[in-house]
């Protein structure tokens, strides 16, 4: 008798396009997905997923890298406790402390505004315009092709934003064959409602990033209001709660393994459909070079400000970012290793490529394919140069601002709607805050060191790889660099905030002719800058103009075989579907769906992630969970694990049950999934929910919030 | 409704003396508790396991610390991996590394001596002679009673050591209350047949001890041999194999939670009957002081030995005792934390004192009962300073050694039987083989800062804890202590093997008289030495005396709840009994009690101690598991849990089915259980042992030994 393994087996049959809960699906793809959707087990009328301006869909809103939804018919919203961070902080005194003690306002007047910058964006309407967008397109190639989309997209976006209140966008779906316009109705009077203390919304923090078994109450209350007239308005304290076209109702059923779920919100950007020889690159130069590019940088930048305190403070927040980037970048190569990607996708590919070969437009298509690998073989060829560029000012303070001045000087040169994106007059406001943050993360040693350590890498690369615009600034090797580094950040005055704000602030021309050294060496370093942003552009015309072969083939190819195809994420708006999922990580350990307070009190060590309140404990020792309690657990749960199919973006998605009800909040994925942004893998992938019992509970029972729990018709305890 | 959670509700219901599984029985009393033997499912007579001359107890060997079994009418010995290291360690040469690639005799006559020092003990007899022992101590008090006890024990191993071929010994059962008379079979020829490379014999090694899944493949085979009459006799070529009265028959069943298992072996110590007192002690004073004294050694070795790649391989192995002492001091306190052991043993005794108080024998017995934790409470008054003289000799080679010797020449002006165990002519071969040891673990840099340490937390002791000789050799502070220190080690000349050596063959005149700093310092630390030893035997002779009232208060409280007592371990042959169980080891997380040899795999990184050998590595990708396959799982099974109840010395010993089948072997217990030495949590003990499906599945197919599975009667694949 020879048996297989479990693992063999399963691993063996993994392939592509047949996981039934796989999927971000565009709402208007639901309809045509609807037997599978029964079939998984909902309950409503698929159709009605479709329809933007109906419920559920219209009660699920953005907040701009987050997701959020309404639970009320007074516009009371619920998202993440860390998507609402910085209102709460924004909120914050010393003498009162919102992040410590968390916030509860007793009355609507007593709601705090989240700050100018805080929007809900309520998707109103999605139109395919791929015919009026691709209309200039037809026939360009390369980067005429791209400025002809750019134009097309600009204009469809300044025509829709004439009306007041909207914010519109273009969306390119199924990476240039399909656009799409959203028109967003943008609310800009957002108010702080409720939120726990930050060792209950973010108990755990860092340590339990990634990880399951999972005990946090990651969850916060916004209300939106609106000008008396019910337009979108900024702040005013005579405003009114906006009146939403739909609202979500928030499920008092128990949940358990199995049961069906749905997710609804703005995944930011995945790689799904991407090529086999990109998955390849991924996996054998991409993450690693990123993995040795970010190692370096962090003994880099921990060298160079040991023994300064100060040093420490101030880059605590760029480590922290590299060490997440790094933990991210090994997570995926683990995960994709994990999952034989690679060979999965090859397989698929060729796979996809056979089933193409007999068809009548196999010829043309074909050619597209084969010129869009093409293009992506040659971008590689000059991806390490361009990335120690791009880092050159990503991981600096000065030299950044030095680059984003110049550059906004050339922009300010040109119409608006012909300036670079970013550096639009809309973008003004952000490049000024980014010059005034400069001051709080900046140190001479470390910038140089980090410079240093990049430029010592750039010398290594071949003669052909050169930029003639560096080694004008930098020298030809480490010594040079040295010096160049001594002297452009001994005599800059960019250290000094005033001066980055009063070069902000000054005419163009005195910026390109300044005698700062650094401004110098960036006028110098923003041609190589513009040149190979050319270069991108025409490579992405490119790609826009083939991909599109690429996809239509495998779209074809998997309806063939029976199964749609979903756009990668790009931050619009997806709806997922999958159920209640436990989770073997690895031999030996199941991981229940399910976790309670009991898990509250085993991780609680009265340190900092870890520092259950009193009342929280207290309330737990009680034992008194009302009828938020689990009836077959017999305690309180906390937080909930599905399979559904989520990536950043998805902080905040509400979870729905069968029947659209809200069971819980989406705030984090497994370690296991890091490598789901590539391929999803039904045995490892799984999103991280608030138990919507816990949210319910903690307002009953431990910071009471009646007034709350009558709004969204919540049973008081 | 006010739901108690499931948490909350178990430990509320942990008390002692209750648990189905729980217990380290003495075979003799397996008769008295068939009734819950067989209603967990044992499906063989218990009177049989009490007698220690059938099987299948009289199959259960002890190799001195490790626990093994016969499984073949030809002497063929199981036991762990670890058990055989030395072994294996023995017959290892560079050319020919047994720990590396294993060891796989072909035939009998290739078996290796496993040493001289090696052994297989089979006990034969087990008889109370309370009476005896305890005869001339009646009456007596503290080291009068130690006195007449010691010289009673002696007696009675000296008569019953007059049968050639055999080792006795008197076990102390229920502290004092009990004494019987342990006589052992010692087989002398001992040799190695069989072990897997020690990268499956312990794969995952440090960082896997105490944890589960695991997936250790801990097992080797010896064989017993005896000379040509079937006596015991030392290494020689022509001895034959020793036929047992009984081996155990290894099973070819598959195993499933829930399953009854029973376990026999050897187990070192515990401590559940100590007093509430000495618990609330262990865990407020005891291990809080441990981590303190050897986090801080740790600190003091790694900081001297810092630099010097010389002195960090010379106290590798002191600093991996250390570390591994103070991980179980750490394991055993959040351990007794998380069972609330004080609270729950104070309670059990306060119950026990409120039954005893009513009953005839009261008064005496409590008076008995107060005087023991007087004598206790006493014992705690000078521990800090006891401990840090003790560690001042175990923790040093040299200034050890002079001790030794100084110790050694004053003990050899006794007869024979008077000597201080430890120091009797059957001793000296191991103070030998320690002063020779020295050479290897020493580096004077590092002893001094270890002894300075200890110094200056002797220096900070209350004045009345101060001991003379050690202030009249270091000084009375700090500074003292460091010239002291200086001087001892600049001019000693035991840093030289040959004079150690020549030392302990000297007479004993020439040592004490001894101009050697460190040894006059020795001769003049001993009288201290002496006289806390003295000390300690008068507390043991009283706490003999004493602790018995104590015992029987506790067994008759349990007759009276229905349960039987087992005494602490001591090193004595027990039986447990339970189940395979899977462990839910915090909120959310379950482990299942198989695991299988897709961990192998998925642990896999190539680099020690998770580097399996290719050959195992191509029989897993290869799938074909045989007769050995789990049914359920369809894929080969490595380790397995139970509730087993044990603790070290139990490493080895056989784990048997319901009708006393072998199903595995017993190598480790879960981090969760390192504080059942104190209490027996029945929601965390769990014991982990090699399948032995696995151990078949290696022999036939990995590693093939088609000799040993037909000598066993097991199926060749």
């Amino acid at each position: 008798m020879a048996l297989r393994s479990a693992l063999l087996a399963s691993a063996a049959g993994l392939s592509l396009g047949a996981h039934a809960d796989e999927g971000m699906w565009m709402p208007s793809q639901l309809p045509e997905i609807s037997a599978q959707l029964e079939a998984a087990g909902f309950k409503g009328d698929p159709k009605d997923l479709a329809v933007l301006t109906k419920p559920p869909m219209s009660a699920v809103v953005s907040l701009g890298g987050c997701t959020a939804s309404f639970v009320s018919p007074q516009g009371l919203v619920v998202t993440n406790h860390h998507c609402a961070y910085g209102a709460i902080q924004l909120n914050s005194t010393p003498e009162s402390n919102l992040l410590t003690n968390g916030f509860n306002a007793a009355t609507r007047a007593q709601e705090v505004s989240a700050g100018p910058a805080a929007r809900v964006l309520v998707t109103e309407s999605f139109d395919r315009i791929t015919d009026r967008i691709l209309a200039d397109a037809r026939g360009k190639t390369g980067r005429a092709y791209y400025d002809a989309v750019d134009a097309a997209s600009k204009a469809a976006v300044a025509e829709c934003e004439q009306e007041a209140g909207y914010r519109c966008s273009v969306a390119n779906m199924y990476y240039g064959t399909d656009f799409y316009l959203v028109k967003q109705l943008e609310l800009k009077d957002i108010r702080l409602v409720y939120a726990p203390p930050e060792s209950i919304g973010s108990y755990g923090d860092e340590i339990d990033n990634f990880m399951w078994p999972r005990h946090s109450g990651d969850f916060a209350f916004y209300r939106a209001y609106v000008g008396k007239d019910g337009k979108p308005a900024p702040f005013a304290q005579d405003n009114v709660p906006y009146q939403p076209k739909a609202f979500l109702e928030v499920s008092t059923d128990p949940v358990a393994e199995g049961d069906f779920t749905m997710l609804a919100g703005y995944p930011g950007r995945t790689f799904r459909h991407r090529t086999a020889a990109e998955f390849a690159d991924q996996v054998q130069s991409q993450l690693p070079a990123r993995i040795d590019l970010y190692g370096a940088l962090i003994e880099t930048i921990e060298g160079a400000a040991a023994g300064s305190a100060d040093a420490g403070v101030r880059y605590a927040s760029q480590l922290a970012s590299l060490e997440n980037g790094l933990k991210r970048a090994r997570g995926e190569l683990e995960g994709l290793g994990r999952s034989d990607a690679v060979d999965v996708k090859a397989k698929d590919e060729a796979a996809m490529l056979a089933w193409l070969a007999p068809r009548a437009d196999a010829a043309a298509t074909r050619a597209d394919i084969d010129a869009a690998q093409a293009v992506i073989a040659r971008s590689h060829a000059t991806r390490e140069r361009d990335t120690l560029f791009a880092t050159m000012r990503s991981q600096t303070q000065l030299l950044k601002s030095a680059l984003q001045l110049q550059r906004l000087a050339a922009e300010r040169g040109k119409p608006d709607p012909e300036r670079e994106r970013g550096y639009q007059q809309r973008d003004e406001a952000l490049i000024e805050a980014s010059l005034k943050q400069a001051q709080r993360r900046y140190e001479p040693a470390v910038e140089k060191a980090v410079l240093a350590e990049l430029l010592s890498r750039y010398f290594s690369l071949p003669a052909d790889q050169r930029i003639a615009e560096v080694e004008s600034v930098f020298g030809t090797d480490a010594a040079q660099a040295k010096a160049a580094l001594d002297a452009l950040y001994a005599s800059t005055k960019l250290g000094d905030e005033a001066e980055r704000l009063r070069l902000l602030a000054a005419p163009p021309a005195e910026v390109a002719a300044s005698t700062d050294p650094l401004l110098q060496a960036a006028a110098k370093l923003l041609p190589a800058e513009l040149r190979i942003e050319d270069a991108d552009k025409a490579q992405e015309g490119e790609l826009l103009r083939l991909r599109p072969a690429y996809m239509r083939a495998l779209i074809g190819y998997r309806q063939s075989q029976g199964s749609a195809v979903y756009p990668d994420a790009n931050s619009t708006l997806r709806v997922s579907y999958g159920k209640v999922s436990s989770l073997d990580p690895r031999d030996g350990v199941h991981y229940g769906p399910l976790t309670t307070v009991r898990g509250i009190v085993e991780k609680h060590t009265g340190v900092v992630p870890f520092d259950a309140p009193r009342p929280l404990r207290d309330a737990i020792a009680k034992g008194d969970f009302g009828s938020t309690a689990d009836p077959v657990l017999g305690t309180q749960t906390v937080n909930l694990m599905t399979n559904l199919d989520t990536t950043g973006g998805n902080s905040g998605s509400p979870v729905l049950d069968a029947n659209g009800r809200l069971i819980g909040l989406n705030f984090d994925s497994n370690w296991e999934a890091v490598s789901a942004s590539w391929m999803y893998d039904p045995r490892y992938k799984r999103a991280i929910h608030v138990d919507v019992r816990y949210l319910r509970w903690l307002l009953a029972k431990v910071y009471p919030a009646p007034r709350l729990l009558e709004e969204m018709k919540l049973p008081a305890e």
